[in-house]
């Protein structure tokens, strides 16, 4: 019964509700986008809303299971490292693995237009714009949607797959209809865009292929290199309470010279105090629930599912990862809705929650640890063993962005790490305890010190690894 | 400002929503109860809702505070032990605290009766039956009803109080205005209730003053007393799948003759079959939140901010303990609610989570717990140093059950007393060691044994508690 179904809602034409198209298409589903706003595709660039994003191996994967990818890398830039702003203006690169190993910065707009263009080249594929979805019954396997005339479509179909964001409807009447546990929680910070124009002669007016970082401890400020334009996108990121406190000109301004002093110039005054006594700074939440279907006929992937704070730049590449996970298990049970869906759900819960938990983890890292002498020789040292032994030691963003490891199984594996490094730390304290015991204090103290010294100078261990390569 | 404030607008006319009304009446508010039902005072009993609720002394402080508690104590009936049922028939009870503590099995109709009456005797306050919650607008102060015949009220007030229950409309309006943390969780258990009739001279079928127990380990069944006809109301916690693999008559009473069968005479087959082959068990969520209000003119309370499962039998009593808390805060900012709504949102929050927290637990320990000799002889143990300490060493049921303790603190305190037990027992565990290590195994081997006898005959401690009484 179930491989013979035929029809497929989708409530959300944004990124995954595209991609989930392009895979059901191929499939031989009779596909239906129902989509809240207009096409995004004829549409001018909404302010606010974050504009790139970082494309990663798990979204490249899932882009070429349709043939999407090689399309998508043309357009996007790599990035293969952070670039720290550091208060006195030093920049500093920290590589995010291997030389070959980067991540893209691709514009939001470009491949949502794209992923719709890939959905309707198949003719099995509808989209219908400026469709508010407004209920549906999993009875009787039907949706309703609102025109911006009022009246009301009712859609029947065989199974409705809610990408509808974090603030999900069709979770909403899940939620209504089943014991599903759910959860939100904001982050006490906010953020706001801010951007680097290109300069007078129409180039990037920073180094191109990094994703640039000003780490401040309790805040930050990143930057993402836009193609379209050769212009930067900036988030900062801040208590909701800083932005709050800064209320005139001369606060914001003051503010700017004193931690972001490098960037005024090169994003205006004018940017910069316009945007921040303008715009609202928008809020950050995490959102997890389980499961993500009902009976046999309904299921929520993307946002609707598992929002994440965007600090490990993994909301999409999850959300795809999602659509190819879903296609494999369709595979494996010969699109069996009522096997499927089940299946699908426990399979990837535990995946997703685990990937909110780092993303949440990975904002401590980008504003506190890259300042620490400790996390670059963890960094260089992970690199190393990596380098060493590449299938047994991957370090943990490797996992995550270069790999297709299960999320959950990278916060195992980095564990796993951690007891290692302990254990051979916790014996190297021993044995100094030891010889210390055996031929006095004042024996090791020399060598002890030369050791702390060479620890505080561990980019050696990088640039050692960088020779060898 | 705050303290000219004339109108409170309550949502939900159930228990909290009333008593709110008797708090803020006597404050000089204009208060409107609105409610989405009928007049429960008018109502046939509604079957499948809990009949019956646990009052303590939370519960019966709040209502001191209106001048209520004297009417309600002489309307309950007294319960000063748990009875715990085996499976051979054998009924023992355990006490819950000293002898003049006890909790009192109230009828939720009733008592909903007696606040609504209590709260109209006051002329500054009306009750809208038949109202329901469609929306409110916090920058307005208004809220909208629609009545039954689909006409809709506007309601402005100076503060909007959701006591609207678990499934809160007010709090899903507070959800989309500010940034709420919320979390729901069900428990993979449901449950039905059932009804053991008066005997033929109309009296109760079994011993009155106590909480019937029957601990089964995976699942339970509990008994209350309804003072209005001489029933009781059983309620079978279980499993759903264990509720839905019982599909016929035959399995019905082969579970109920393997599990309780020294109820079923009790019951009644046939109540026992109609019930479970009729009834869909109900699920038992557990909702938490933060913060409970919005800007200077909302608020939440009881399930509406933090529904638990009913294990501890704190629900109704922490709501009513809400409306006390709030009556205080009010007291002490003299009315502004700018100061009392964040000043109450914080202070008990961390209580309401921490009770949330406390009936998931001591659902282990109805259904478990009292099966075994360890839990009896830490009981014991807790009730002679109580006795011997009353203020220093409080058993965690006497805390949360007989006092007014911070509910987090009765957490910390339990916490503490588990503490200093294992370092007593560590400390006697060492001296035994060092006996056995100076003195040799045989020496210590029958004194070991006896006391391995003692511990597992722990009622001494009790008995002898209760003859020094």
């Amino acid at each position: 019964m179930g491989y013979q179904a035929q029809k497929v809602t989708i409530v959300g034409g944004g990124l995954v509700g595209a991609l989930n198209a392009c895979f059901l298409s191929k499939r031989g589903f009779d596909v239906h986008i129902h989509e809240l706003r207009p096409d995004i595709r004829k549409q001018e660039l909404v302010r606010g809303r974050s504009i790139n994003l970082t494309l990663s191996t798990r979204g490249l994967e899932a882009l070429k299971a349709v043939g999407l990818d090689e399309e998508m890398k043309q357009s996007g830039i790599p990035l293969h490292s952070r670039m720290i702003h550091d208060l006195d203006g030093t920049r500093r690169p920290i590589s995010y693995g291997t030389k070959d190993q980067c991540i893209m910065s691709v514009d939001r707009k470009y491949l949502n237009g794209l992923l719709l263009t890939a959905a309707e080249r198949n003719p099995s594929v509808n989209i219908h714009f400026e469709h508010k979805f407004v209920s549906c019954d999993f009875q009787a396997g039907t949706s309703i949607f609102k025109k911006p005339d009022g009246s009301k479509v009712t859609a029947k179909s065989d199974l409705i797959i809610g990408c509808d964001g974090a603030y999900s409807s069709v979770r909403h009447q899940i939620m209504k209809a089943t014991r599903m546990d759910f959860q939100q929680a904001y982050i006490p910070h906010g953020y706001i865009e801010l951007r680097i124009p290109p300069t007078a002669d129409n180039k990037f007016a920073m180094e191109v292929n990094y994703l640039h970082i000003w780490p401040r401890n309790e805040f930050m400020m990143i930057a993402l290199p836009n193609v379209q334009d050769n212009s930067f996108v900036l988030t900062l990121f801040m208590p909701f309470e800083i932005f709050e406190a800064k209320k005139t000109r001369e606060q914001v301004l003051e503010f700017f010279n004193k931690t972001f002093p490098d960037s005024i110039e090169l994003i205006g005054r004018e940017e910069i105090v316009n945007t921040f006594l303008s715009l609202k700074p928008l809020p950050l939440v995490t959102v997890k629930c389980q499961p993500y279907h009902v009976g046999d006929n309904c299921v929520i992937m993307g946002d609707a599912a598992h929002a994440m704070v965007p600090f490990y730049g993994q909301g999409m590449n999850c959300g795809f990862e999602d659509c190819l996970v879903f296609d494999q298990f369709m595979g494996k049970f010969d699109n069996d809705f009522a096997k499927v869906l089940p299946e699908y759900s426990e399979y990837r819960n535990p995946d997703a929650k685990a990937m909110c938990e780092l993303a949440l983890y990975n904002y401590t890292e980008m504003r506190e640890s890259v300042n620490s002498k400790f996390f670059l020789a963890r960094k260089h040292f992970d690199n190393f063993l990596h380098w060493l032994m590449p299938s047994t030691w991957v370090p943990l963003y490797t996992s995550v962005s270069f790999s297709q490891m299960r999320y959950h199984k990278c916060i195992h594996n980095r564990a796993w790490q951690d007891k290692i490094l302990t254990i051979v730390i916790s014996g190297a304290g021993i044995a100094c305890g030891a010889i210390m015991f055996a031929r006095g204090f004042d024996y090791v103290q020399p060598h002890f010190n030369a050791a702390l010294e060479q620890v505080s100078r561990m980019e050696w261990v990088g640039e050692l690894f960088s020779k060898w390569k």
